[in-house]
């Protein structure tokens, strides 16, 4: 059902060259995105910086791969999320998330929402908060080699979650048969903001 | 809670005038995001394209609001959320999903999900979908002046959702006081990928 066509046998040289390469380009993309929410120059300034934006979209385009990022793999069989929604480093509308792997199985990132992610005025987007615990809670519940899919997900609001620095952490509760049960949060500096539940399902071509 | 600080007396003629100058923008700023999420250039190539970029976001950067966008109101009252992560239109991030209101009360989008949403490879995150589900169920529970928040939401993936054009419809199924109940789903060509339902709730300062 996957199709994972961009396999390489990268280096862990290569990777490091390519990351050398593509991640100050989206860092600059992240940027122009926050710039061009906030921005109030005047229609000429606009149309001058549309301009080289246009001019460097085109020089990008001038070799690219067809259809979307996909996952590229390592020599070493890593997988290289980059175009993903969510973790991707090449992606400019990911935060990014960093997530680290506690020694308890668990998971933490903190990471920064600026205004990109807006929904009630000076608010994180509620279906934002819920994209970031889909993620969270599904690499909690995957194992190295086995990427487990969301099955169903509930999101309880508790309270407004502010735009800025936050943090979010997941873990598994339980596991029956091909199927993994994760909880997780997101929290703002005086706590929990919003919580998740969710059950994971292995992809039946992963079963066996 | 909320402070809906951007509070100005446009026109329609001034809010014409403003989608005019920032919506084409914003696009150009979509297509750069794909770009450089699928470009295969070599270095100086990225380089070149990464100049560029720094160059037009210091030109947004020479004027622009504090802080994130907020929402802003038209002299009749409409709020303009423009920098908003699922309909902004100044928000490069966003589709953007354009929602009709249905006769019968129920919304619908047709919209179109590229490379910067993807998830497994070639499909939708998960977290997208539950994304705009999140939006487009809070904006069929809404009404004119009242947006409603969400206080739960429960989604179910029943397949695998693929990159491409989609749609996603909403509506209420009942109310009970404060709160509100909302049902939709998102579809592909050939039927439902993902299906939700949510309580919406009535801010305190907008009862009575």
């Amino acid at each position: 059902m996957l199709d994972y066509t961009h396999v390489e046998d990268l280096s862990a040289a290569d990777i490091a060259r390519l990351r050398a390469v593509y991640e100050p380009l989206t860092a600059s993309v992240r940027e122009l995105i926050d710039a061009t929410i906030r921005t109030e120059v005047d229609a000429d300034a606009v149309a001058a910086a549309k301009a080289e934006i246009d001019s460097a979209a085109a020089r990008l385009r001038a070799a690219q791969r067809d259809g979307s990022f996909g996952i590229q793999f390592g020599a070493d069989g890593d997988p290289m999320p980059w175009g993903n929604a969510v973790i991707g480093v090449r992606n400019p509308c990911a935060p990014p998330l960093v997530i680290r792997k506690e020694p308890d199985g668990s998971v933490k990132s903190d990471f920064y929402l600026g205004a990109a992610f807006e929904g009630p005025p000076g608010h994180v987007h509620g279906g934002v908060s819920a994209k970031i615990l889909d993620h969270i809670l599904g690499d909690a519940a995957s194992t190295p080699g086995v990427h487990r899919l969301t099955g169903t997900i509930t999101v309880r609001y508790r309270r407004l979650t502010p735009l800025g620095r936050l943090r979010s952490e997941a873990r598994v509760t339980h596991t029956d048969g091909f199927k993994t049960y994760a909880v997780g949060h997101i929290a703002d500096s005086t706590g929990v903001t919003v919580d998740a539940e969710a059950v994971f399902i292995e992809p039946k071509w992963a079963r066996d």
